[in-house]
């Protein structure tokens, strides 16, 4: 299990079933709101009592704010990639509501590694993030496809 | 297709096949160095001088941003259902970069409704929405699976 401050990777660096762990996140009410007024404006994710008497029962984040915020945790760290994280597309599945006061980490593991046709020091590597609360529920599951570069030749 | 203004849908007026098409939004240079500095903090998304060095060439959205700023667009009339946008999943594809002064809304298509088997007043509902620029070219491809109600019987 690789943690935050490990120096960046190139492709050359990566294996299928290599691991890697986050920095934790706090999620906060407030900042739950913010982001959904910006984002995501519906009553459960906006009001505490609208909340309640809704499907979540409880103020939850939008989906997209704890993915959001799973990008910080991945970019600051948790997935330490030379060139970024860039990202092709993902799959995401959202198994529970991210609720106040959860304090969120990622566990990314590397599932698939492949090589570009046209461009030699390119691969598209699948990874998949479990972004876990504090109980290690998974709040969100992520599977991203990132494009990632040899080391450069000298 | 169904214009912003639409009265909200419940499952029993939704078929395949079925389109909708928001309201647009243009995505400021600064807003998206905010979103960035917040959730992904990668230098093709904070400074235009570091992302024309980059692969992006050029100051480019972070993708989580574009899927926010969708999300926006879909809840806000885009996709008006009743009961509310309640993502289970997604799949995403990000098959270019939303730029700065990009113009983006989305069109967006039933392409498939599962009844639940254990609660006959839901289903899963999956839409695919097509966010497109001011060009018509898709920068982000989303195909969500929402849980959507009947009607409630009196």
């Amino acid at each position: 299990m690789t943690s935050p401050g490990t120096k960046p990777l190139y492709l050359d660096d990566l294996y299928v079933g290599q691991r890697f762990t986050s920095a934790a996140y706090r999620m906060d009410a407030d900042e739950m709101k913010t982001f959904a007024r910006q984002f995501d404006p519906q009553p459960f994710h906006l009001n505490e009592d609208a909340a309640r008497s809704s499907l979540f029962q409880g103020l939850a984040a939008s989906g997209w704010h704890t993915a959001a915020v799973a990008m910080r945790l991945i970019v600051l760290g948790g997935l330490p990639l030379a060139g970024g994280v860039i990202g092709l597309g993902a799959e995401l599945d959202w198994p529970q509501p991210t609720r106040a006061g959860d304090t969120l980490h990622v566990e990314s593991e590397i599932i698939e590694i492949r090589p570009s046709r046209s461009k030699r020091n390119q691969a598209i590597v699948k990874v998949r993030s479990n972004v876990l609360n504090q109980n290690d529920e998974p709040v969100q599951i992520l599977v991203a496809k990132l494009l990632v570069f040899k080391r450069p030749q000298d």
